[in-house]
């Protein structure tokens, strides 16, 4: 409930852009796991911001300490506490912020919910926060790996610049050979040009993710609330600007007939399997053994460096003037983010599963 | 987990399609709040299936009976545990299809995951399960109702036919004017003709159900991972042949630009609220007093009333010959369904709220 | 929380003791287990009322109907709803308690907890509600038979007659063999006579009910804040009028040095072992292989049939004739109770601790 | 589940005796409340290693450092992360212990449970992870002092020198003038007297721990498993070395009759009250207003300062020679520890009883 995500896995986060430290305890890693430092650093560096230019320029390293479940080298099944110091914050950017609501962010909300806010860099509501999910997805992975288990997210689409295909039409592995994380190297430089000119113009820019999940056994998920693809979206549309989502054929499948929808079974060299999947690789809730994969609507950030009409905390009209170091475009560091918070759906339904048998 | 939802204000629920009965438990609903029995069969029966023309011409009456939890009209705080008997199965209908596993349908993935299955009427993936849902559903609605917030679903596309305009632009008291659930009745009478010409087909359409839910105070949603958008859709992916969830502008909205997205702040008589509703009534998380409003896609039924190729639990090919009672378009009977789960989500975030503050 | 019990397999109930019926969901039971229908009834007739002279005259069969979750004699891994119908309520007898409380019962509690309550029969505080425990109980039993795990309690204590000796100095397959459930069956005479003199007097008598498992592999039970003896004396103190709870040398053993308690380690033909079984089968929250023991302490029961002073709703002073009827002492009826907790415990963390290793 | 506890309020803990820190996150805090950090610090200092001559003379500071969740002094609603370097470690005394298993220790079972552990200091079985315990503890006093809900707890066993007396007869400020925190001075003279000699002696001691809660208002507790004193007992059972637990008039109670026991209602100047408090002020579950005390039972610390015999991982024959700093007695040191988890029960119950009503 609230700050923490999963049931056997679990993910428990705290933190605020301008506080001490963001940070978070892991608890239910499997024992006797590995601990690859650099990969969990190597996510995160995918995630930080001023990695290029077109993302903020903030420069944080983002150095995540691991404080407890780690006995030479290998997870000890005990929780694991973890956090990043907090060490570029410039709150003074935010001192002509104190008084007033930034349209479409949570100020006015986190204010009135709570009678006070933090309004140093959006507090708790700042997307700085993701970092726990990148630490806990970057362990799930460690998990996940042993098992087979690989996740994939790219960027599928930048503003009206958009992959035509699905995954299937794409090279993955080039997904991070451009600063827009796009396996589509041409569209990749159209929506780095985009993105560019919307940053001139002091305004941002929003798209799609899509992710794929390959080696995922038949069996994970629960039938009636827990869905495989409910858990996936509720950790999606968890994460920070995300309006939307959509498994499988999705929103463009509904109208479509049924008899041309449907995953047909068959045997192929004794293995069943599904001729199509149209299915997203999830069916009643439940992984079929297809590629699961699945897209994420990214609206554009809300904050813009150019001047914004608001009120502020006594409702008298005023003007924002921003001036933080933010995102043109979410998208290409939020790829990590959405691959880490599906690793850890996976890894918290692989355990659970484990349970239906004595 | 697994079978329960929400927090504070849960629903547990049980049931097959062919089994004694459906039902389920529902706990933390407030005390003091009088059951209008009424109100919560009228739900049930706007999901019961023989209702039109365009329906399932199975036909139970579906009555619920309420075990415990209510005194003298009134509830008393303590759990409230309700049943409906199944009573009109036909599961011989489904002799053919033991052994063999429908496309598209859960049977595969049960079988996997549980090791046996209860084939009769799709078990409990069946769409039967969700009456516990309406019952759930009917009694958040009675305590919301005394909070004057109020959550209406319609049907706003069936196949290509779709209403081109937001609720703003319908007259929603109209959407049970037609079997279709639809308050544009020229598109309602389209949609219905398309349903009956798939279903003369043998076959299925999908569609987009649209919710708008009027009176939510500011504050309800918690701003990490359980993100009232998060917990709605994860509600609405629950829901049987859901396929995408999208809020405010949706994907829709990733096109534009922040300085088109945002919502400004303005001051009308004395009352803070936004010119525009593009972020769909939740900012940061958190509702924001506007109208949340928020669309979900839905597949076309798989049970086709025609044959389809398949395979056998030995990996055999056969044909299925489908004999069921089934759906054609599963839209009019799940606008109660979105309803109750967003009721439910709405009055656990709005009981979960009050413990802000001490 | 509020109405569930445990994590992985978890029991939900509802019910009050004069409402339509009792009853619960079972969620999270592995499947393909047999269903053993005598086994269950057999737990709830060692419940019920008018089992023998010295428990309570209401007679009600208590007969169980399982809902959901089980096809051909197996479970199927689906939730299982059951109920028991009420059928012996005489609601007259408490129409002189409406508005008054009576002493030590949750009248009052109740009353200003929620603002209402069901005064028929102790409404949903009744040991009536217990059923639930009995039925979730047994289809743990059912499951831990085939891991080889055997749970069994029995009266060690009414009043000042007491067993000297723990469980290793009782044949325990003498249990049911008298009504009081006291292996030694001088002193359940004792007890038995204790019981008749108490109940002549229109009063009632307290005890401590003992319980030993056995079979219980090693390491179950989570380090931190969900010892296994944690779980055990939670689920010890939910179970009505229990007053507390202890396990391994409990109380007595806090006047001892640790030279003298401590369990020094062995090897036996190989196999590790302790030599002394102080700790009760757990250390450091996590059975360890040994025999896990503990003592539950039960009030005397709060109803008499004599007549007590007390005050009514308004704060005036009046006084109570009970009517109803009452065990003059709750232990031969709780021995299934403490039984059906300590499986459900068991079973819990049987199925989390095999998430400890992918 | 697992290393959190709570349900609104709650307390998720991290960290092992010789990692990098221990620590935590606090998530439900109510907002606004100030933070006094002198209180905390007090908290942990009572608790802490070194204080006095019959304590462990591992010298730690154990300075706590907020990381977030409060903003110019005052709560804000958000999680609240917390750490505790860990800076006096002396992991070379356990060199020895590497290979084998510590009598009445947690390494037995840890080992089996997760196939590795952290030798050093006990791991994640230290005592030293109360830490965490004492600030979330010390953070709900906060809130519970704003509402009169005042918690003190203190020693009335040591071996055999016990209070006679409940709580109703010592002046409890005198809590704190000893290092033994006995509010009777002489026989804490006894106590300490004991402690000494039995450290003198390589030895351990055990004892009991009684606490009060007064101003507690009247409905907190929820009926059916999650009663009040089960909630704190589950609490105080998951405190290290804790054996037993009971409330009210607890053990000794079950002896007397129903007549002698029950807590007849009188009105007192217009407020219902009860003439006598044997229930330990809950009723059903459930808070009825008056003093909630309960009792504690602690065995002697596990760890000898003398050799013992035991096994190797082998299962071969050996000596085990302590070496660390250890206490002879805890109960001084757990004093603060048992009101830190009453108090999380409490204001966790307070904040769920808001919930009741809409």
């Amino acid at each position: 409930m609230r700050n923490t995500f999963g049931n056997i896995f679990t993910l428990t986060t705290f933190g605020e852009s301008h506080g001490e430290a963001v940070g978070g305890i892991i608890d239910g890693m499997p024992a006797g796991i590995e601990v690859d430092m650099d990969f969990i650093q190597h996510q995160l560096d995918r995630r930080r911001p001023g990695q290029s230019q077109i993302t903020t320029q903030r420069k944080e390293p983002d150095h995540v300490e691991l404080l407890s479940g780690v006995y030479q080298g290998k997870t000890t099944g005990t929780p694991i506490g973890f956090m990043v110091r907090n060490t570029n914050q410039r709150s003074s950017d935010y001192n002509n912020m104190v008084d007033l609501f930034r349209p479409s962010h949570a100020d006015y909300t986190y204010y009135n919910k709570y009678g006070l806010r933090d309004p140093r860099g959006g507090g708790r509501s700042s997307a700085r926060i993701t970092i726990s999910r990148c630490v806990g997805g970057a362990l799930a992975m460690l998990a996940l790996q042993q098992l087979g288990i690989t996740i994939q997210a790219y960027t599928t689409q930048v503003g009206d610049i958009k992959l035509e295909g699905d995954y299937t039409h794409y090279d993955l592995s080039q997904i991070d050979s451009n600063i827009v994380r796009c396996p589509d190297l041409e569209k990749a430089q159209q929506m780095e040009a985009l993105i560019r000119e919307v940053k001139a113009d002091g305004d941002t820019i929003g798209g799609v993710i899509a992710c794929v999940i390959k080696g995922c056994p038949v069996g994970l998920g629960e039938p009636e609330f827990d869905k495989l693809h409910a858990q996936l979206g509720a950790a999606m549309l968890g994460i920070n600007a995300v309006k939307g989502f959509e498994y499988g054929l999705g929103f463009d499948g509904v109208s479509q007939r049924g008899s041309q929808q449907n995953d047909v079974f068959v045997a192929h060299h004794g293995q069943i399997t599904t001729r199509t999947n149209n299915s997203g690789g999830i069916q009643g809730g439940i992984s079929n053994g297809q590629n699961i994969y699945f897209r994420v609507a990214f609206k554009p950030v809300a904050t813009l460096l150019r001047s914004q009409n608001t009120v502020d905390a006594n409702g008298c009209a005023t003007v924002l003037q921003a001036k933080g170091r933010h995102d043109p475009c979410v998208l290409p560091r939020a790829v990590p983010i959405v691959e880490s918070m599906a690793a850890m759906v996976l890894l918290d339904n692989y355990l659970l599963n484990k349970t239906v048998h004595i």
